[in-house]
């Protein structure tokens, strides 16, 4: 039950490339940052030989001095979409390595990503009645024992502390890897009775898995997440309350992530220990891989059993409370990068990109450049007073056609140029990061704030609405109706998802799982109309069930 | 020099109260949730004999089932104030203990707190240059090391994972304790060129420090705070911005926390190892104990050589970056009950409070609950949508005097009183938490939206200036000056701070501190004019210093 908020799940398929990139097709030339130092792992006490990871490719050949005496490049995603993912983020600088094999560095660039992600979701939990709290991080063994029947494989995965304060500890204490048997402990205290009820309560923090295969914001051994925590004196309560989150994180996925994610209820095979209902958010990846991007537990009375979690009812009659828990983590963050990215590097969402507009000026004689200098500041300020989050590249260490290149791959949605001729007749470029080229760029932009104002919010949007519109094509054309097993494994093995009726057994789930590497997803809430018959067995089915292989 | 960034001092002389009140004068009698359930942590694997602890004093005579059958008190602050503290961080349900010893849970009404300061210090930091990312935890116990020498006493405080996915591992992993040596070894990575320069970073993290003698907020063993980093080209900058932030926090305290902190620079003793300056905001608590609040180092290029962090400068040489770090933690959150409180409970400045206005309804009979309750709304409504943070209590289990008692220990800075009078007149009646009786009570305040929220508005910044002033003339009145040792004897032996001129040895510094239990808490950036003769010497002095006893 330890492991019941667990987004990367302990059955996952993924499986790394171990392949180091030899040759690459040079699709572009950027001059970036050096590459990022790497091979740090070798020296950190946690390797092992038998522990991999998926690390930036970085050219070991000597430290570089400085910026822009190298020649990095970003391996085509058809290519291979692990490479291009590693590079990717390595470019942007949205993470690095820490010196403790599998875990991460968020750099500015990925952790604003993050922060745009908690903003959002802080404020609706708030509007839906949850207060944010600080439970402490390490829990004691023991807790995690009173747990373990329900909880195979789980203890593997765990961090301890054994010394403290320079003394052996008498009891191991575990660093928290998600916290229902804390917050258990502590509602066993607070709750008594039915006036107590509701309890529902949220936190921001880091969590610790041992995790043996890892890979930047995907999977690794520290990451962070919000966790969700509620407490209620009836089932249909919790259960509404598991629904409402998970939608939330719906919502959030389609309007602010740009991410046409499927909703729906994890089979058996697939709820996690100690809940009653998992319902999750499965997201389609560049690579047609599913993501689990979020996940609600009904947790039924499991904890406040184990806990002794009670309360007394308007009868005077003791209870045991029903709770939930749901989360989402920093993974997300890798969920939006491998879904709108291409050749060029990312392709952020406008709700959720860190820069939404650079601004470029350009001048080739010095006389000019006080001018353009001048407007471009001009421009910036308008769309900053905007609420707009504007960068406006003014170095002179770099040329144009180089700085068009950076923040293409950095994924901002929006970019203006400002030549003498722009200021000359009052106006600007703009060019769109989702539409390449001459068709994405717009000449003769007014600079008259209220029309530019205007103008780029209208883009904005449009970039937003086409992001997830192209999306939800991707996934769409990426979704194959099955009927038999055949069809199915045809189309997993195409690198599809399989969508078909269901009603058959968990052996024949697992089946499936050991022959073709797909496990079924969700059955998503959405639901065709008419009578299903199991693809499996040919009898009646009430649902389908979508099948993929996931990270 | 990793524990440059220690709030809680080393060389603390805090000496916690271990006297268990037997009797209490019973000043109000609070019908409240029922007492936290203490002496957890004697289950605790962490616990040892040696160690202490101030705990809640709960009564253990049985758990009660329900809110409201058991009778709180708080210890009135004169009589202890320490007793007093724990009492309203129970009563006030601003935090609970966790099941480790020296664990802290922070409850949402203490949390709102954190996110008040939280709030307000992200902004500043970002338009001071500063970008939020995140480090790993855990930090290679060899990093640690290489620092050793500069840490007087430091490993004894860390807390060690040792076994990681059921193996042991080949490091010891430290949990953060602070993070300079992790942020330089990637700073080292990071930084290459001029053009680099500066960085400037912050973080929003947890940290671990295994402390003996614990305090809810003042000192835990895991807390919460902000810890920013910077590198720079060159000493003056790294002067500049350790100035700039030091500055932040003191018009935080001011302004926000409504803190009259003292802000200046540590003593040669008190300057942490592995800082060149330390410069710190010491605020004087009810009970006239100096609080370290914030500090912020100009660690000069003693990390930069520790781990070789060298930028290549215009001229195309290669020099040590020069650095800075500063820190402000939940212990802050400790600060503020421990300044504005009184017997009652806690007061809070209105830009801290989580509720800044509290709307009682008050009713007899049941014809007359529709009508008061609807007002109440209105105008809770009217609040709302002015921006300001409202509550209203309209639950019926409670009596009214009961809910002004409560959420004046809750310290809500306003109150709304509306009965089946004031809904005739159209009009409410408000009282100030800081001015008690009639004397803070204003009848006939109209109920017209505009009129009530001017009101509402212009008392709320009343109250949190008249917080503020009151807590000046406080400190004023408590700091003593002094021209001899004799006399500063007598101050600190009343309690007071004394402020004297101060040019003597390092060893007088440490004598006075063996003699008298207090510590030079800072050389005042605001001196005095005129010429100073050391109080201990009768040498010619620069500067005043003051001392006092600290927590």
């Amino acid at each position: 039950m330890v492991s019941s908020l667990r987004l990367p799940a302990l059955t996952s398929l993924f499986s790394p490339s171990f392949t180091r990139r030899s040759t690459v097709s040079l699709r572009r030339r950027l001059h970036l940052r050096p590459p990022l130092a790497a091979g740090f792992s070798a020296q950190s006490a946690a390797s092992s030989p038998t522990e991999t990871e998926d690390r930036v490719d970085s050219k070991k050949s000597g430290r570089v001095q400085d910026r822009g005496s190298t020649d990095r490049v970003i391996t085509p995603r058809s290519q291979d979409f692990n490479a291009w993912y590693l590079d990717v983020i390595a470019n942007a600088e949205l993470a690095d390595y820490g010196p403790v094999r599998g875990t991460m560095v968020i750099r500015p660039y990925g952790y604003a990503m993050w922060e745009a992600i908690q903003d959002y979701l802080n404020v609706k939990f708030k509007e839906t009645g949850h207060s944010n709290m600080y439970f402490p991080q390490f829990i004691p063994y023991s807790f995690i024992e009173k747990e373990a029947s329900h909880v195979e494989g789980f203890s593997p995965e765990l961090a301890l502390v054994t010394i403290g304060g320079g003394k052996e500890l008498e009891e191991k204490l575990v660093v928290r890897p998600t916290s229902e048997t804390i917050v258990n402990h502590m509602f066993t205290q607070w709750i008594h009775s039915y006036r107590d009820l509701p309890l529902m309560i949220n936190q921001w923090a880091n969590v610790t898995r041992w995790e043996m295969r890892t890979k930047p914001f995907v999977r690794t051994l520290e990451f962070l997440w919000q966790e969700g925590h509620t407490a209620h004196a009836t089932l249909e309560e919790a259960e509404k309350e598991a629904l409402q989150m998970i939608d939330v994180y719906t919502k959030f996925a389609y309007e602010q992530a740009a991410i046409p994610v499927i909703a729906g209820r994890k089979s058996k095979v697939e709820t996690f220990a100690g809940a009653d209902k998992t319902y999750t958010i499965e997201a389609m990846m560049g690579d047609r891989k599913a993501l689990q991007a979020g996940t609600s537990h009904n947790l039924g009375q499991n904890f406040s059993r184990a806990f002794g979690t009670q309360f007394t009812d308007e009868n005077g009659l003791r209870q045991h409370v029903w709770q939930t828990s749901w989360a989402i983590s920093t993974r997300f963050v890798g969920g939006i990068i491998m879904t709108h990215g291409d050749d060029a590097g990312l392709m952020l969402p406008p709700r959720i990109a860190p820069v939404q507009v650079v601004i470029v000026p350009i001048w080739k004689k010095v006389d000019e450049k006080t001018g353009v200098l001048d407007a471009a500041s001009s421009v910036a300020e308008t769309l900053k007073n905007a609420g707009l989050k504007v960068k406006l590249d003014d170095t002179d260490q770099r040329t144009p056609g180089w700085k068009f290149n950076f923040w293409e791959m950095k994924g901002v949605p929006l970019r203006i140029e400002i030549g003498p001729r722009d200021v000359s007749s009052g106006s600007v470029v703009i060019s769109r990061r989702d539409i390449p080229g001459k068709q994405g760029k717009v000449f003769g932009i007014s600079m008259e704030p209220s029309i530019l104002e205007a103008y780029v919010k209208d883009r904005l949007d449009e970039i937003q609405s086409s992001l997830l519109q192209r999306a939800i094509s991707f996934r769409d054309s990426n979704i194959v109706d099955v009927s038999s097993y055949e069809e199915l494994k045809e189309a997993i093995s195409l690198g599809k998802w399989a969508r078909g009726p269901w009603s058959a057994s968990d052996a024949d789930e697992l089946r499936i799982k050991e022959e073709t590497g797909a496990t079924i997803r969700c059955f998503p809430f959405e639901q065709p109309q008419g009578t299903k018959t199991c693809l499996m067995t040919g009898k009646h089915a009430d649902e389908v069930a979508i099948f993929a292989k996931s990270y």
